[in-house]
């Protein structure tokens, strides 16, 4: 057999060799350094699997970037081990997300409430195995299909997660692995360290439950690994910058949101200051839709299944919709968008050329069935808000109107400072004449139109020949969370087919009827992503005009409450958000307290203040303190709040 | 067998009579003039309803309140036949509810659709069944139970409604009725007229079309039937008036919602206008309660069954509620309340006597599942947007609660000119110990503050023992509608139950835990509602903040466009809405569909403007026109709007 190296270099062997063989063959220091490889580019193995054809093998070492992945890896199988000796009662549960460089996670389900104190002793006895520096063991090939099929149904794994298993495995190199630790078998899905005390030591800081059926939980351990004190202290300083800049920390800590299992998950409930901050925004946004000529409507959140087949949405996006209500007479669904609603307005009655462009907005509630497991703070949620509108445009109209939505789009993002990542102009594939919706005239039409827009606009944008929807070309605005994932916040789509499939129409200036074209635009998509990363942008020091409290008034004494009070009613009367705070606290602790909850304005009120209808105030971030009149208080920040 | 006439006469007789020998009994004339009877009170026969033992017996004259109800019955059956000979295909559909006086109903389901043509042919007919004088025959109680239901399956009525039906029949004193007319034997429900020469005509206006199944409609006819040509035209003059304050009918004039079979039965879809006016209404109220210090929230539009089970309106309420959907891991309901939602708020951290009262608001989307014979309009609809607020009290605060709440609502509704019918205190009974949440300490303590409240307030109050809910004492506000319906606009309403069933508390000042007392508070009860009583009591003659067009800009000819457009923008600039009238139409013409729209103010812009910047306008009722700068105007019209 030949073994092709990663410099190139091929190996012939007569008879078949582990990975750790072939290290130790090329040379000895590789043997010693060498941990696992890679098999045609895909397959991570551990160090015993056995080479017995031809392949490519890529061995795994500290350089190589699987080594951190490994070294999680090699953690999550001692905590297994750990939750088996310790709660037998509970089962691991076969989880198949990728492995984070950062973090580890185990997941296991258990009859009862898992708590912190059985977490550390799980830890305690991963700790206890590193230091007994015990021999990961591979088996070889020894489990068949039908014996690993039974193993799973013995321990009850669900047989969807078996079936795709064995599919994998139909296509694997090394067929059926399996390792052991300690006496203990299991299934090696990637590389190992060879022994447990390569590891330093295993920190199990938190555990989340996710409901997967009334009354069973699934339990996801978070924890950190390293082999050395210098790797684990490196962790735990990037993974405290991530939280710094991840909104769900962020909204925590700013009571924005919060989530409950009774309620029902991925559905975040607004909380107080969540709500301020959402409904600001909002305000905000439906004054520029005015401003640009949008008119707002508001359609029902659910709709009858007949809307989504005659749309198309039933066949083509239903696992991604709640399932339906079964009424008596009807079968009703959560709407997953609202295109269909708006065109039952534009239809409601005839429409002629005089009435287009029909620019619809809503900020519509829509739900999507995402799955439990994607569920991410305000970032992925089941529930969510959507900036939306359905233009209903003439062909002659798709250049104006996209220019119009561009510039609406980039007047609001400029107002927030959100950086965009890049743009992307999704275009059909010529070529493919299946994907596309056909007919050629439009789409040239449409298509050439939409890059001329962007090279006048002189904007920058990424082509992406064979990424437009089935219905037409779109422009996306991408940015980037804290996290790193890339999200769209943006979007305008062009759409011939919808018109189509409800059969809408326009008379033209010649009397005839003629088909508008719908254009999708998504503001600055739902709010619940865009405050995701709003928060994240910000790190939560959100614009004065938002923010859910604008001024904290800290009195010097309680005789000045009295004047405390006047200052909060004269502050209400303009809509201007303030609070009083009258613990039993040291002055000096309140001013910092109120830094360092990031309040913009803190107004100190003392006897010179209440004698003569004036304020102390001192800007978030500044050690200055300003004596003005109360008026000339509202009127600056009156001012700064309609600036934005 | 003892005849009890309703003068208190008793006539004693050997044998059975039918009401109309009794009539004659009693007078010639009487005789003439009978048409049927009410027995004990409640059961309405015609005229050869057979009289065999001991009863109460009201004859039914011109003068009798039954009369015009009589009168469209017998319309009803004749129209009932026409159908049958002419469409034999359809069914009669058996419908149950109550008589109107001014318009009768007829329901049948058609397998095709049903036309005006179709329908006026049917009127054709039944008017050549009244010239042609033919008798209806009073049959007796020849049909049998068994015979009955038989009849009944053979033409496929609901099985539920026949069991109504026996059910109903074992009660009444006349059993299984049957009657004939021109030779068809039908099931009478009512008195009628002899003859149907008796009525003068008979007019079909209106279909409407209900889905009752996927395929399956059920039309219903709307008819006007008399015995004079005077009773009809006044019947046509009521019925214009009710529809100019029905608002249904005004709506449809202002472009204010509109419905979808295709969406979805009872879920309004708002049209701008409509929009409009709903989010200038909602803006106002969330103003409203800012300065009330209520704190906004927003929550999810459904929950787990699960939270319905905790909460009871899984028990209690369910029929009320929308099918749950079945997701793989749970079981979701679009949510019939939002009490639930704001407790998971209150839940998500520990309270304290420092954070009560904590008055939640939300302006909450909630879905009812209405019988789709009793949605009307947007007075009852199955979506709909509540001003809801639930306040978590100590016992101490909840007459001041109370008081702010009482005052918050008053404040609004005079903002809107509303007529309150009266206030309805509804007050536990003492004596029903099994009705009311066992809590004596706590009713005693509630009531006698909510009663020292009123008249400490000097309120005049209807009080209703044993009216209130089981959960808690409450104030209803209530109005009436223009068709007379009595409808609650705003509630206040205590409740100790719901704190317990989830099992929420607060740290009071000695540092031990109390539970806390809820206020569900309706501020105008929903948005659908509340605007179909705007529109009813306003006749559509909006408020000049709220109403959807404010100003109307009418060039006086083309040259004038771009001066227009000026004033356009500077309007818009200060969120003034209007609109240029560029048709193609005479000046005087625009003028005048202006008022006739009832547009508040209408600018007509010609050179002498343009040069000046000024504008001339017009207010909505009035023949004035006043020329001011275009400063000036939008001053005026910024503090109109301003001061509601």
């Amino acid at each position: 057999m030949k073994v092709t190296l990663l410099d190139g270099n091929v190996i012939n062997y007569e008879e078949s060799k582990s990975v750790l063989e072939i290290a130790q063959d090329i040379s000895i220091s590789l043997g010693k350094k060498c941990i696992g490889a890679v098999i045609n580019g895909k397959e991570v193995v551990p160090n015993g699997a056995v080479i017995y054809r031809d392949c490519k093998l890529e061995l795994i070492t500290d350089r190589h970037p699987h080594y951190e992945t490994t070294i999680n890896y090699t953690a999550k199988v001692i905590v297994a081990l750990a939750i088996k000796t310790l709660f037998p009662e509970g089962s691991l549960y076969p989880e198949n997300e990728p492995f984070d460089k950062l973090e580890f996670y185990s997941y296991f389900d258990y009859p009862e409430k898992f708590t912190m104190e059985m977490l550390k002793k799980v830890e305690n006895l991963a700790n206890d195995y590193i230091k007994k520096g015990l021999n990961f063991e591979f088996q070889g090939n020894v489990m068949t299909e039908e014996d690993y099929i039974k193993g799973m149904q013995a321990i009850k794994v669900d047989q969807k997660y078996i079936d795709d298993m064995v599919e994998m495995n139909k296509k694997r190199y090394i067929k059926f692995p399996i390792s052991s630790l300690n006496g203990t078998l299991y299934y090696p899905r990637f590389a190992n360290l060879n022994k447990t005390s390569d590891l330093y030591k295993i920190e199990l800081n938190e555990i989340t439950a996710f409901q997967i059926s009334e009354n069973k939980f699934i339990y996801k351990i978070h924890g950190l690994s390293a082999v050395s004190e210098k790797m684990l202290l490196d962790k735990k300083r990037k993974i405290e910058e991530i939280k710094e800049s991840d909104h769900k920390y962020i909204a925590k800590n700013l009571e924005i949101y919060h989530l409950d299992p009774l309620i029902g998950q991925g559905l975040p409930i607004w909380l107080p200051n969540g709500t301020i901050l959402k409904q600001e925004i909002k305000k905000y946004l439906v004054e520029k839709e005015f401003e640009y000529d949008f008119i707002q409507v508001e359609t029902p959140v659910i709709g009858t299944s007949e809307l989504y087949k005659t749309s198309g949405h039933w066949d083509h996006y239903r696992e991604d919709m709640f399932a339906p209500m079964q009424l008596p007479k009807e079968e009703m669904v959560l709407k997953p968008m609202s295109c269909p609603h708006h065109i039952s307005i534009y239809k409601y009655k005839q429409r002629s050329y005089r009435d287009l462009p029909l620019r619809l907005a809503e900020h519509a509630l829509q739900h999507r069935y995402e799955s439990s497991g994607s569920l991410t703070g305000l970032e992925r949620v089941r529930a969510m808000e959507l900036t939306d509108s359905h233009i209903f445009v003439t062909p002659e109209q798709v250049k104006e109107e996209f220019v119009r939505c561009f510039n609406l789009i980039t007047d609001v993002l400029s107002t927030f400072d959100i950086k965009v990542d890049y743009l992307s102009l999704s275009l059909r594939d010529p070529k493919d004449k299946e994907k596309y919706f056909d007919d050629e005239k439009m789409w040239n039409h449409a298509e050439t139109e939409l890059e001329n827009v962007l090279l006048e606009l002189n904007i920058d944008y990424k082509k992406m020949i064979g990424e437009a929807a089935f219905y037409g070309p779109k422009l996306d605005i991408q940015a980037r969370t804290a996290l790193g994932h890339e999200i769209t916040v943006s979007t305008i789509q062009l759409d011939f087919l919808l018109p189509q499939k409800f059969d809408i129409s326009y008379i033209n200036s010649e009397g005839n009827l003629d088909r508008p074209i719908m254009i999708h635009r998504g503001l600055v998509g739902t709010y619940e992503r865009f405050i995701s990363v709003l928060l994240e942008q910000t790190k939560g020091i959100l614009p004065l005009w938002c923010t859910p409290l604008q001024v904290e008034i800290i009195p010097v004494n309680i005789e000045n409450k009295d004047y405390s009070e006047k200052v909060r009613e004269q502050l209400k009367s303009k809509f201007i958000r303030s609070k009083i705070d009258l613990r039993d606290e040291r002055l000096s602790y309140k001013i910092r307290d109120a830094q360092v909850r990031k309040i913009p304005y803190q107004l100190v009120l003392g006897e010179k203040e209440s004698q003569n209808d004036t304020v102390t105030y001192r800007k978030y971030g500044s050690e200055e303190q300003i004596t003005v009149t109360l008026n000339e208080f509202i009127t600056l920040i009156e001012s700064q709040i309609k600036n934005k």
